[in-house]
């Protein structure tokens, strides 16, 4: 067996191969050279295969799969995809998220640049919000039994103390709030797949929305529920909510902001934006009463600057979404039941 | 959009097909009638995107993709493998595992029956471990862009209170046990790939340890350092402990437990037991004089009823582990370059 130095990737690998997933000399190399290269957190560089963090409960935690294609798209990548993502399911828990666990299968082939550019792109993503990469996976596929990259994130993070947010607590009178525009993430994804992207400013809204979270939940008591709409858009998290807490909802279309170049694309690609996957806002169902100062509140966060009030909460026809429509009639807000739009993340 | 009954899984379908994983009704009708079907925990019943757990920390937390080929073998599959693996993992940070976080990459034409054999086979797993999976998430990929499942699974634990693990606490004198015979996971799994294993009696070792590795933290003070050998197997394990402890290993190789199939077959392989994966197997190092009670604490219990003294950490040699072989010499027991031994897990 030869004895190579360890840290030196770039002499060695231009692209990934089998050995670097077989648990080995190559395998150390890759994650001394690139993943330790780019992710400062002590517990991950004492290279164990977990990590210990001072978390005091209750805790929330969340995991995805990411296998969004392409991998590289305006306003983000997989990586930051990957971070975003699951930061903003934590954050939904009603909890601070702190620490991320990532697992990678890569496939046999894919360039090592590719694969620098994704991990820095995490931990830039990572730094933005406020969270540290303590652990990690690395396996390898062979040609054809993968796609490049699959990135599964998980994170955790320690609940606002006294919080408490669930669709369960949903109510009658209660106002929705959305935090900016919805739609832009899966709708450049679709148009980039299309080729009709040309022309059109479309970019993915991808950010982490964890901080802006947080200071509406230690501003404004009585939260009742909180999503981020991807997979499914506004509409899938709307029916959700409806079928879980047994209300109905009722959206004023009109009023739920879509940007000028999402609604062009959606538009030629016969798409509702409502329907379509965002991964840096999020929904907020409130009391009536608290909506005005929340609104405010999240109007002057730059993040959230585009926030609305979009519809209520009824008792009228429960487990379902009815909008009023911007020509005045109305129309039932469905989930679709599963036209292809996979791997939109 | 027609609406369609949510629960009725096997009336729609047969195969994976890429609307399950699009985040609308055919990927609620996965989530509810197969994965909830099986996985009992209130929090994973919720739906939510994450899901928020009792535990006061600190937190122990491990990832891991699992990407075996093939996806059933002998004493277990891909899905026991997801649990087993990190609930082991998590175990070997000192911590008692209590939730998992599960995601799934699902490859196009998967047949839901193959799937089905998998969910209900980590729930078994987790039933045994005394681990729930509280939160997941599932995403499909076309045909040729992945390979039937893959699996990542994330698992938190509470550090055992006043316990401390790891390899920096490694010193010259302590013992070094392992909790049963090595390299049957890996062997098993690259005996059945060659075709080599009839008249062979292989079967994986996978499986829980996390109450073998309780009872020998809360009995047995001041244990140095655990970890379980999974890919790389023995030698990798030893490998970096001696790397990140500064120290030396010196081993009696006859005197480290392998079964007769797995010597058998690695034999006609050409491979090194030693050097091969476990998947319910640990290894313990700790001073000297706990060794003899530590190991008639393993031995009394049923999962660890082969486990050795297997040598001890010398000041000689550090970052070096060495052998004395059975035929009396010496050998220096190294990690491999990256043999391609991949997807062993």
């Amino acid at each position: 067996m030869k004895r190579e130095p360890d840290n030196d990737l770039v002499v060695h690998d231009a692209r990934v191969e089998l050995a670097h997933g077989s648990g080995g000399r190559a395998t150390a190399r890759l994650v001394r050279s690139l993943f330790l290269k780019y992710l400062p957190s002590p517990a991950l560089h004492e290279l164990h295969d977990g990590a210990v963090v001072p978390i005091a409960g209750p805790l929330a935690i969340s995991t995805d799969a990411f296998v969004v294609d392409p991998l590289f798209f305006p306003g983000g990548d997989i990586g930051k995809l990957s971070v975003c993502g699951t930061v903003n399911d934590v954050a939904m828990c009603g909890a601070r998220p702190s620490s991320l666990a990532a697992a990678f299968v890569l496939e046999e082939g894919l360039t090592i640049a590719e694969l620098e550019r994704i991990v820095a792109s995490m931990a830039q993503a990572c730094a933005g919000a406020g969270v540290s990469i303590v652990t990690g996976d690395t396996k390898v596929v062979p040609r054809g039994k993968g796609d490049r990259v699959f990135v599964t994130t998980t994170g955790v993070g320690q609940v606002l103390p006294g919080v408490s947010v669930g669709p369960r607590q949903i109510r009658p009178g209660d106002h929705v709030l959305v935090s900016g525009p919805v739609g832009d993430h899966g709708t450049t994804i679709l148009a980039l797949r299309a080729g009709i992207d040309a022309g059109l400013e479309l970019g993915s809204d991808c950010a982490p929305v964890a901080g802006e979270v947080m200071a509406l939940l230690e501003r404004i008591p009585g939260v009742h529920a909180l999503r981020d709409p991807t997979r499914g858009g506004l509409a899938a998290v709307l029916n959700e909510f409806a079928e879980q807490s047994g209300t109905g909802f009722w959206i004023d279309e009109a009023s739920v902001p879509v940007s000028p170049a999402t609604r062009a694309a959606a538009d030629i690609l016969g798409l509702d934006p409502l329907q379509m996957a965002c991964e840096g806002r999020f929904v907020a169902v409130l009391p009536a009463e608290r909506a005005d100062e929340a609104l405010s509140l999240l109007r002057a966060l730059p993040a959230c600057a585009g926030a609305a009030s979009i519809g209520e909460v009824v008792a009228a026809h429960p487990g379902k979404v009815v909008a009023r429509t911007r020509i005045g009639g109305e129309r039932l807000l469905d989930v679709f039941e599963g036209e292809p739009l996979p791997r939109i993340c």
